[in-house]
């Protein structure tokens, strides 16, 4: 199986990873909109192509993993992309799934292409988990939690305000709210009872500490509804004590499991992720296995990991799988 | 969705439960091999039908669910019913697993059926979360932990020793053992590090105590190679304490996240169970749901829970799954 990269950053690294891990699947090539004489892989030898080389198919990769964001990349590329590739995506704004889903079907339709979006852990393992959770407990209440782990998108909300040198965000899970949720005390949880934020920050030279802090833990839908706290650092122990991207959760369901109300069931996956990108390069890894042996069997269209095969995720046959899996 | 109960033992109440938790779900008859007239179903107004009445098809339940157990029941009923019905069964012997799941496939080819096999949680939920394990980190470790819970199997195996009138075992994970696999130690492990056993025993008067609790701990395969506490009680104790069947325990993978090998990756799947079969029994439900979606596609053939579409399990169409799970 023949892997393109496209998109060289944090997660495409994590996919170049994942390839390594992977004997049945080989790095055919990674593609950047960015001069490709600067980027310098990991793997060595591998070739780095403009974009542009994917306009021709021929002798070209089985399945591109794209790597893109979900806010400008991913809405463009990956229809553009289907409608050539067999592709995976992880686009991950949930709110515009539907939306994205649509687009990247109808791409599909062109060459009878197979297109995988919003893989990963959340959305991805995550959805998998909600809807296992849902069909096994209907009636219940399930939740999310997520952390200890780095939030990028929150790290550069802080980097964006004036002042700010370099920031790191970490989101944390409260205890005391899944402990209740793990006895099976189903409670109705605010965002504030649920996760807490801790921010480090670099200041540039001259910059106002106080007022920082204060755009920090006001600033709308990231923070303002959180207890915050903000810590002022070099940017030497920025970079010795924060350069990692540890990230994880866990989805809890609790309900009933009989109608007069007496047993409760409790179902709950975890994941505790040294490094959030590389975790997820291997989800996406073996979303383009499943993509892949979709392909081959003359499956076309658009679907997300709620629509795989579990065993297809595998470089396994059904007998293997059947006598030492399931 | 009518759904015909099999065999009105546990599994068979559990199946009953989730019938009325599912508003898309209709208990049509439950078939026994025993005197219909002496069941009295907990739903009012059921239909209790004798085995023969499976012989004709017509205006028949859409799905069934084989209760029976997996030593000799299964291995006859599921590839006899399978070759008229869209049948589930839980099968659990994972030994047989591949022998069973051939029998019945070839069942299923009679009247273009769909068969589901090995459904519940172990096999099951278990064999999926080892499954999406396994191929999100490819080099690393799985572990399976069982409990605290009844272990049906060795409760019967007590039963069966003369002198014994009645008896539970209760399976315990090892807390050592489980911290240490989430840590990420990769311990190797003997089954005596993983779980320890717990039984409670009624004797029948006159019956010699030491001498039983002699043959259950060096009973072979059951107990000989576990730490095993034996506590004698009452009738009326075992009535009041022990009448519950509880169950539960872990799948947990750890492993690298990239070659370097300074990444670790941590994943975990946990059920804490107040009732096994009845948790069982909604497992079994969704899976009922899923051979239906998938009979009426066309689709036939046998299936184990890996090879289903998650999305199958659930009774909402993909817009609302795209919506509120992914």
């Amino acid at each position: 199986m023949k892997i393109g990269i496209v998109g060289y950053g944090n997660v495409g690294k994590g996919v170049e990873q994942a390839i390594a891990l992977n004997p049945d699947s080989e790095l055919f090539a990674i593609y950047t909109r960015r001069d490709p004489s600067e980027i310098t892989p990991v793997t060595k030898g591998v070739q780095v192509l403009p974009m542009s080389a994917l306009n021709t198919r021929a002798g070209g990769p089985d399945v591109l993993i794209l790597c893109g964001g979900s806010a400008t990349d991913l809405p463009e590329m990956t229809p553009a992309l289907a409608s050539k590739y067999t592709v995976v995506d992880s686009f991950d704004t949930h709110a515009k799934i539907p939306e994205h889903f649509s687009k990247v079907n109808k791409a599909t339709e062109k060459n009878k292409t197979v297109a995988i979006i919003s893989a990963g852990w959340d959305p991805g393992l995550f959805s998998l988990a909600r809807t296992y959770m849902l069909s096994a407990i209907p009636a219940g209440k399930t939740y999310t939690f997520w952390g200890v782990g780095v939030s990028q998108g929150h790290s550069d909300a802080i980097r964006r305000i004036p002042g700010v040198a370099d920031a790191r965000q970490y989101t944390i899970p409260i205890d005391e709210a899944i402990n209740s949720v793990r006895l099976g005390e189903s409670p109705d949880l605010t965002t504030r009872q649920k996760h807490k934020r801790d921010c480090y920050v670099v200041l540039k030279d001259g910059a106002d500490a106080e007022k920082i802090k204060n755009a920090i833990i006001t600033m709308p839908n990231y923070f303002d509804e959180y207890d915050t706290t903000v810590t002022f650092i070099s940017q030497q122990e920025m970079d010795q004590k924060h350069s990692e991207m540890p990230h994880g959760g866990s989805v809890i369901r609790t309900g009933l499991a009989n109608e007069k109300g007496n047993h409760t069931s409790v179902m709950e996956f975890s994941l505790k992720l040294d490094s959030n990108p590389e975790f997820t390069g291997g989800v996406l890894l073996a979303c383009a296995r499943a993509a892949y042996k979709m392909k081959s069997r003359g499956m076309s269209g658009c679907y997300t990991m709620l629509d795989i095969a579990p065993a297809d995720l595998l470089p396994l046959t059904r007998e293997e799988i059947l006598k030492t899996l399931v």
